[in-house]
């Protein structure tokens, strides 16, 4: 296959810098100390619409020509991709048409309807997804563009971890948490390319282990009933961004939940930033694996910051 | 009286450099254009011990003689004073004791003796801390360090308003919290200083006015029964704080309750920060006075981000 090259990564670098923010690289001394290693924290959740998907959103759909776009665009998503989809097709002035499930929360249906998307209910299964998402391509003669099965969007994922080695030169390993892949993959290309000693790794919560269980098989296993609070990681690997992460991927780790609720509440609490539980997930990986990190130089790329505070996971007490 | 003067806030923030965080100004585009104004926050919840209290506490211990540090530091708080002077004791190697109400946070007690402090208890009143903090004066012959009225303490809170000046020059307000004035009258002061034509506004939550009425009275009101979650701004201005904001504040805005929770929810969801509820107070003296803020440039002193994660005043639903 032809993985995305070290020039299409920066070309994505130039073509979305002026719409997102390079966002911070932030340090704890605290956690350090804790933790007996050097932490570096890429903060996405301080991106545009709260998360790193707003890159390869930005960078499929400013590829795309009037005519391509004249339809708009249209996706199945019911976390960040679909808010990002919505603001990246708002700046190009174009519809976007975002399927979403009928019991996606409230806050995040009007995020999207926030940046200008119209959202089309569907069940709660991939296949109603799937189906209704068939229905408006057809109906509405509009553009796909995938979560993160596609290049375009692996190169958007990059540029975070392209911008990071920039920031923190020699890091011994950086750590993304694992979803679809998206990130994952984009990560191991651009450290393959700007930072070839660093390894990659990818972090998962042990209830939706597909990832880590895919690596060790060789191919995707899908992710069947994964239960986590990190919503962001439940869905399976694709058939681009696999075969990425198992060239170029050293290791998944997985992670507890308890562990992850406790890397959440111990960002949130030393360094009063807003994380997602799916942003915790690297840290939580970290902190179940110390002999592995112990006195290593770490960058974890903080995925997302988009929360419910009325649905918090830490202890009521 | 002879008020600290511009070289003595100069001389504070070369002296705190090496210890404290020169935190960093955020902005938000989203909060920009729902108000329809150019807000800057000078992130001190970024601060070490998470609050600004860090700076008055250095800048107070690190002046002392050996002689006067030989018996260590005292203080009353139940706040982030209490942090601020355990961890600037631990640094210069002294002890210190800190009196806190026994009906003070676990999280509270354990920050303190987490960096190093020794806590005595007492009661709840204002009466029975500073007896108690007489007999540990008298019992340990340590040195008192008073939570705001100390030009000392003062000239530290200053260095935040300066490093915000330095960084973003030409506001046309800058909003400050206030509760006994430390943060209030060294924002003045070093404005006074360092770019005058810069209106200095006190922001004072409604249910503990005492510093909105003070300075319609042109003396102290005490603050008596104050009912706000805002739970830094409870205390009385002092005899060396109000003088200068009576002299320099150009104003205090009172705020609602519900509009301080607003403020607060408003820049955690978009700003993904962390803030305490006395550092939403200036965000909603601005929401509720927009005919007076509208299209000026604003400096906010985002004064801590020490919350417990169990007690959020947001709505359950």
């Amino acid at each position: 296959m032809n993985f995305p090259s070290c020039e299409s990564i920066i070309n994505a670098s130039q073509r979305i810098s002026p719409f997102v923010h390079r966002t911070p690289v932030m340090t704890s001394m605290n956690i350090d100390k804790t933790l007996s290693m050097r932490l570096f924290f890429k903060c996405e959740n301080f991106q545009k619409i709260g998360a790193f998907k707003y890159r390869g959103a930005t960078n499929a759909i400013q590829q795309l020509t009037s005519k391509q776009l004249q339809h708009g665009v249209a996706t199945h998503s019911s976390g960040n991709h679909a808010q990002a989809l919505a603001l990246a097709a708002s700046i190009k002035k174009v519809k976007s048409f975002i399927v979403m499930p009928i019991n996606a929360s409230k806050i995040k249906k009007d995020a999207v309807i926030g940046y200008g998307g119209t959202i089309i209910e569907c069940g709660s299964t991939l296949e109603a997804r799937e189906t209704t998402l068939a229905q408006v391509l057809k109906k509405e003669k509009t553009h796909f563009i995938h979560p993160y099965n596609d290049y375009k969007i692996i190169e958007g994922q990059a540029t975070a971890a392209k911008e990071f080695i920039e920031d923190v030169p020699n890091l011994d390993y950086l750590i993304a948490p694992v979803g679809g892949g998206g990130l994952l993959s984009g990560c191991a290309l651009a450290t393959k390319y700007f930072s070839p000693k660093t390894k990659t790794v990818g972090a998962e919560p042990i209830g939706a282990k597909d990832a880590f269980l895919s690596l060790k098989a060789g191919k995707i296993i899908p992710s069947i009933n994964p239960k986590t609070m990190a919503d962001g990681l439940l869905t399976s690997l694709g058939s681009k961004t696999f075969p990425i992460i198992l060239k170029y991927v050293d290791q998944i780790f997985t992670a507890k939940e308890t562990t992850i609720v406790n890397a959440m509440q111990l960002i949130w609490q030393r360094m009063k930033i807003i994380i997602e539980p799916s942003a915790a997930v690297p840290l939580a990986v970290v902190m179940e694996n110390i002999n592995v990190f112990k006195n290593k130089k770490i960058g974890i790329i903080l995925s997302g910051g988009n929360v419910d505070f009325n649905n918090l996971p830490f202890d009521q007490n």
